[in-house]
């Protein structure tokens, strides 16, 4: 029971949250055919990335697109990290927030972005931290496979939580991400195959397909490193999904041959 | 005086100090007629990468060696980071060592290799801590171009000496090094693009040339990535040299476009 079957959807987001939970639906019900135990959804898969829609799409914790999500989960017996959507908090803040259900449906873990992304490059700009507030923990969860973590899109570019992440245990790290036409040529795949590398885990980064005709462009290109660095698959901008095995197996051998972690000289490390 | 004109050297390393000294004076008397400010030599540059004969090559700092190359600075009035050798200190012990000379041949840094190589991958097996004891630092050093840090070959595994260094102020990172024909393919050109862009600073890879016919096989690929992670420059296994610049204003501007260091959640990271 060493490897986790993981389908990565890769998902054409519109408007309307029906039309894309429907989307959903309709590539889930192809990849549940393969009988995977454990589905990967994009980040903001219900919502598009326009940081002042956020706030009109959010629901909170146990609403309706939550109760959706964990039904789904339930009656296909998967888990469900399920990408990310706008919560609204009791005091009514908005998080960009990534639920995770087991296969009875029961969320099992719940990821805040940590690392809101405020960038301008030429004519790409966006400003997160206008609508979202920052979470303030990583996050990981655990399945009969092993122990995963969890974070979102920005959060990738920050090696620390990676190491507190994979210090707390986690073996594998899904991403749900929406990198853009700039920063997602240049860095998205090095950025999933050097933190896979320095840490010796797997990971694997789920984003929107490409739609030209979007006001933020995702560069889609939904990914799964080995801990060795490997791609060991890869869509590009086009709808669709992959499924990959996570053998968690793998990973103590590969930590025996090149003891990285246990080489680290965290009593040097300010 | 904002661009370092650095030249990057990769030799071949023969069994004898002296002709490994005659290989360098050679390559770098081409490289002196670009007119470059500074130079990087490999690591183990006048010893053979074999961990046993690490005692054997050993000098105290101030040693023969360590003249031959303050003048060599000196008298050509350049910065020399000068790769690595095998150091033996006052009580006997062995370190991976680094020298950094200024212009007029004075000691600027030195930095001991924190981490050590000791791994085995298939037939590929290397136990560097049988010989060397490790350092206890990180290193940066001062230019009129700005300052630079400094490590050595596994130490660009390890992403927390690098925040170290860049928090200190380093904006290029110099990395004497020698991968392997294992790890060299998989994961030099990753990881130097990687520190990179994770830190937006330049990384410079300098490492002997391949040589099929010596115990451990280096792999070369001598490098320089830009903060964006773009390749420089970047030469196959042999022998040779290139000379690029170190741009210390583009990496002001590339931190207002995405100020990735500032986004940092430090009070989250223990």
């Amino acid at each position: 029971m060493s490897k986790c079957k993981l389908a990565v959807i890769q998902m054409h987001i519109e408007d309307k949250k029906s039309t894309n939970l429907k989307t959903l639906n309709s590539i889930l019900h192809n990849a549940l055919k393969e009988d995977v135990d454990m589905v990967l959804l994009p980040e903001m898969f219900c919502c598009p990335y326009v940081t002042s829609k956020f706030p009109l799409y959010a629901e909170p914790e146990g609403g309706n697109t939550y109760r959706y999500l964990s039904n789904l989960a339930k009656v296909n017996n998967i888990y469900l990290v399920a990408g990310s959507m706008p919560e609204i908090d009791l005091d009514g803040k908005i998080y960009n927030t990534s639920y995770v259900f087991d296969r009875n449906g029961d969320l099992i873990g719940k990821h805040r972005k940590i690392h809101l992304f405020d960038m301008q490059i030429g004519d790409t700009y966006v400003n997160e931290s206008n609508t979202v507030s920052p979470g303030e923990n990583i996050t990981v969860f655990d399945t009969e496979f092993g122990r995963f973590g969890l974070c979102i899109c920005y959060d990738l570019r920050f090696p620390e939580i990676f190491r507190m992440m994979v210090d707390s245990g986690a073996k594998a790290i899904m991403v749900p991400a929406a990198f853009n036409m700039k920063t997602g040529p240049s860095h998205w795949e090095l950025l999933f195959r050097c933190r896979a590398v320095d840490n010796q885990v797997y990971t694997i980064g789920c984003a929107p397909s490409t739609n030209y005709n979007d006001t933020y462009i995702s560069y889609g290109n939904s990914i799964a490193v080995s801990p060795w660095g490997d791609i060991i698959n890869k869509l590009n901008g086009d709808e669709g999904y992959f499924v990959c095995y996570i053998d968690f197996e793998y990973i103590n051998n590969l930590r025996k041959e090149l003891p990285l972690l246990e080489h680290r000289r965290c009593n040097l490390y300010k």
